[in-house]
């Protein structure tokens, strides 16, 4: 079912390779246009069917674009989106992939002369095989993507966004910029921050002793570190708050450690157990 | 090829269950006798290929043992060897598969009367779904087992061992019961912890916000809270060392973000993201 034309994915790595994949193969877009900064990139998305066709030039790939979704690192979506409304020759909804949010909206205004509108998103998905190489048609299969409207925000972009990644298999919650980073601070952002220091913190020569439930709990960390530093400080308060949660619950577990007491422990983990079981079974 | 005639297993839920069906599958065992609380349970395992015969009576199951592996929780290993041990009629060598080495070899003679010996182990495999029912033969593929003979064993009993869990396709690895309980607390005891602590923390409303990356770095939470109190009471101190280590680390990540030194949180990240790696390519 087409909901667009003509889409443009500004940054073809692994979220915005799996964007242009899911769409064509769903037929969600009739042409993608991929912009980065290396053709041979460009080319390489061609080749694996992640876009239609690449240019280096923003402002050409933008100039009849109906829908523009910047996947780029965080810190960099605000200006991309500014280039490309600056583009956009028709009426355009820009989008996003970022994994914050606040501080984006903050950044973007929510319309922009010539009927150009912004409106931001994230799709909670992802891999710690960063590049379009892993790029996957269904990587939004029955994966959330928040959509963060604001009081300026039309109604019919809200529902032009949420039936493109519907199209792409998602299921689409609307969250303020503010709750969606809360959120996202304690279910990735804090994670994140406790399997990098789990990594870390592992001696060298105990390597060969790990087992899945070490490669499981640290996998994450194995992820590109130059993203993450951008989403911690665009997101800075939620993830110390977040951290804060998280260190308050490792102190009770180490106080029951500490004093041999087995019931609290237990009562803890248990707690632990069904917390996780739940979002197991979170649609 | 045959390791030993006739293996008891005592205790045979995930680990016990899965070295008799490794066993029976790779023929290291001609015949495995499962001991258990439960003869239903005791029934599924022979159902289920693990075992070829259960009783509830350890001793009438060690009379003619060759080799007795005990894999109940790690609080109750010392006294089944005792009294595997004392039900043994000919010579035979008694093991465990307990994730936790020096209290129970401190706790366990090297030898007992009629030629008799014990001999510590440790798998490092499992799952977050205990139970016979998910045991699985090829439960220790590739996977490392640590022997962690004293000064009292006997060569042959260590290159029986070896020989069994090579038998059963795991790689085999000596070290002083101390020096695995200080890896595993680094490897599995604190990532427990982290893992538990982080599903605790994240708060009911966010769990549709989970993606894989907050399903993965939790999945060990999802394990049976009451085999672990046991584990961390008896490997406290090394838990509580390695729990300083995991916090060194998370503070250093949480300055970082603090001070928005965005160097020195990428240079930590990086060194996460290298242990990670390394240690996924470890054999």
């Amino acid at each position: 079912m087409l909901v667009v034309d003509r889409l443009v994915i500004v940054g073809v790595g692994l979220i915005g390779g799996s964007i242009g994949k899911a769409a064509l193969a769903r037929s969600a877009a009739r042409e993608v246009i991929g912009v980065g900064r290396n053709s041979r990139t460009l080319d390489d998305a061609v080749q694996c069917g992640a876009i239609t066709s690449g240019t280096t030039d923003i402002a050409s790939a933008c100039r009849s674009a109906d829908l523009v979704i910047v996947c780029t690192p965080v810190d960099t979506i605000a200006s991309f989106v500014q280039q490309a409304a600056a583009a956009c020759k028709k009426p355009a909804l820009i989008s996003d992939a970022g994994s914050t949010k606040a501080r984006i909206v903050a950044d973007t205004p929510a319309t922009f002369p010539g009927e150009v509108r912004f409106l931001g998103a994230h799709p909670l998905a992802g891999s710690e095989k960063g590049g379009v190489a892993h790029a996957r048609a269904d990587m939004f299969t029955g994966r959330t993507t928040v959509i963060t409207p604001s009081d300026a925000t039309a109604a019919a972009d809200v529902s032009l966004l949420q039936q493109f990644w519907e199209a792409l298999g998602a299921v689409v919650r609307m969250m303020t910029p503010a709750e969606h980073d809360r959120a996202v601070a304690a279910t990735s952002h804090v994670p994140h921050l406790a399997a990098a220091a789990l990594a870390a913190s592992t001696a060298e020569q105990y390597l060969p002793l790990t087992s899945t439930g070490w490669l499981d709990t640290t996998r994450v960390a194995a992820m590109e570190a130059s993203i993450w530093g951008p989403i911690f400080a665009s997101n800075r308060d939620c993830v110390l708050h977040g951290l804060d949660a998280f260190e308050a619950t490792l102190r009770r577990l180490r106080a029951a450690i500490e004093t041999n007491d087995a019931a609290a422990l237990e009562q803890l983990l248990a707690t632990s157990r069904a917390r996780r079981t739940a979002a197991q079974n979170t649609p």
